[in-house]
């Protein structure tokens, strides 16, 4: 009973993450439904990213220029880099300003299950700029998930052979939270991780 | 520090219903980091819409043919018209298999809060329609919510000048939720809808 073309939508839709059938559906008939031109801007506005948006060449974020002005900006550190899954966690990361170094992202995690070994990843490159000689030390910002430590034991293993320092970001209780209601493994990796004060 | 195409795709991402910042900006970089031509494929389903799809000038039902099919429909009884608010709510009520007749699209429900009058429902095409004589009873399918009363009371009082009954669906208990466990109102609803069994 839903035309071809509105059916075709909600199929689309339904790739976007934690989007199902029956979301799919409402927004499909709320851009359909609305008589502004909104379809037609939003589907401008994804030709424009297609047009426009790369992965650096160099670290491999998003960006309209490349290199990167992450890669280009004169003021951060080139002894440093910041390994991270994508370019949002890059940006989580920057906006804190507690790291100033360079990133690499690795366009995603380790996860055999869902087919993605080292070859999905940007090692290739993140081994060539380690070669380069200025990087002393690799902070490894993926999340303490299981695919976020094994990619990080790759990254650990791989990088050590050439010589550079490979660090992790911490595990613990988040700022605010309760010890009484934080789960059991992050309460062990926070007594793991514990650091004399 | 996000490159304007994608912030801009963000922007017209919030539109949607129940997208907020944070959940456009995490489809936005999904849609961005797909390597399969997903952001192509969507803007083409999106403007695949745009160019098909357009309201019904009979029943404003969304279709790729007008009149639409549920207008040209020859087994559907003419005598009997069901008012809704938008195309979905027709498929809804239609899946059911209860209803026979023809539909009304609305274009939305009386809401003066969000600036919604008469004027901007498809009032006119109704009145139209009723005046040409074949329609008996007009079933008001709007949800009992403020401002599905508000419509449903508006169109009764038009309608009625215009020698057709009109009628509403019921308001009660839905089928297996508990007497216990249903709100004050939709108990009052069910109560002072009771009929003799």
């Amino acid at each position: 009973m839903i035309p071809g073309p509105i059916e075709r939508l909600i199929e689309q839709l339904t790739r976007l993450p934690g989007v199902g059938r029956k979301t799919a559906t409402r927004l499909a008939f709320f851009i359909v439904g609305t008589d502004d031109g909104y379809p037609t801007g939003l589907a401008r506005s994804l030709e424009e990213v297609v047009d426009t948006i790369r992965a650096c060449s160099n670290c491999g974020f998003l960006t309209e220029v490349d290199p990167c002005r992450l890669c280009t900006d004169p003021k951060r550190d080139d002894a440093i880099l910041c390994a991270v899954e994508g370019t949002p966690e890059a940006m989580a990361i920057d906006r804190t300003g507690a790291f100033r170094g360079r990133y690499h992202v690795l366009g995603g995690l380790l996860s055999p299950l869902e087919g993605v070994g080292p070859d999905q990843l940007r090692l290739g490159e993140l081994i060539r700029r380690v070669d380069d000689g200025l990087i002393r030390e690799v902070v490894v910002a993926t999340a303490p998930s299981v695919e976020g430590e094994a990619t990080a034991h790759y990254l650990a293993k791989m990088l050590h052979a050439r010589g550079v320092q490979v660090t992790r970001i911490a595990s613990g209780i988040p700022m605010g939270a309760s010890i009484e209601h934080s789960d059991q493994i992050t309460l062990a990796k926070a007594l793991e991780g514990r650091r004399e004060i």
